[in-house]
């Protein structure tokens, strides 16, 4: 179920994502945060204008909303993508506590259109052993020493 | 199988995961991103630090690496993190093409230490509709103009 409101929304995500093809600027690709009826932040993706393999739609508006609101907790947000998203943008949305999340196109849709969001999908549901990614533990041992003294330390309350 | 070279570049890593603890600057992990033996870039964890809880160790290494080397493509780079990514880096890392990762700690490690990667990774492995995030798809007829517009234009090679 979703409103008019909902709708009104994503439509404004569905335009940032139109021209940032229009203008060349990047990717077909955009996203709103919303709060209490409110709008937080609003991105498109910024790739390549960025220079940034980072600055999908949802990363670039989760990064504004926190600048806006001044925390990293973005519970009680509502986020607009005009796409489902790939393994890293939905992980940022976990990270920030986001709990809702509207989408237009899925990732099929983005996979047919030559994104990559698929293959990422499918690689991170292997067994970390058989990813195409190679992977190799060291210095267990010294890296260990880092969250000793996190656990110890105060700034972790803050985090 | 890895080599003194790679020892001392995870201990690089190590000693920026360290001293954010120390310092009180962000939680303790750290990236470095090399290519032909050469360190394209360095950083800590910057989440506190920038307000930004996409601005994990790696991602931050990643957007370094793309601003010193001009490119989104960091092919034939290798990332070494004090920890095993979450599920928001490693997408990150397949995005930039990254094609070795050497890490020191686990994501069981991350966990018992008080982060969520372990959880995220849960979530991600579930089905969409078994997770926590509440997702609605609204509109997919007017957000395939987006992908259309994109096929359609040449912007799209640049991507």
């Amino acid at each position: 179920m979703y409103t008019a409101e909902d709708e009104k929304f994503m439509r404004l995500a569905i335009e940032l994502a139109e021209s940032n093809v229009k203008q060349m600027t990047g990717g077909p690709f955009g996203a709103i945060i919303v709060k209490d009826g409110q709008i937080i932040s609003a991105s498109a993706n910024q790739v390549i204008k960025s220079n940034d393999p980072t600055a999908h739609a949802e990363i670039a508006a989760i990064r504004l909303a926190c600048e806006n609101l001044g925390t990293i907790d973005l519970q009680g947000c509502t986020i607009y993508s005009s796409c489902e998203p790939c393994p890293m943008c939905l992980g940022a949305i976990y990270w920030a506590r986001i709990g809702t999340l509207y989408f237009g196109n899925t990732k099929a849709d983005a996979a047919a259109a030559g994104f990559d969001d698929d293959h990422i999908y499918q690689e991170m549901a292997k067994p970390a052993a058989a990813r195409s990614l190679k992977r190799i533990q060291i210095l267990a041992d010294e890296a260990a020493i880092a969250f000793k003294l996190w656990q110890g330390s105060d700034s972790k309350f803050d985090y």
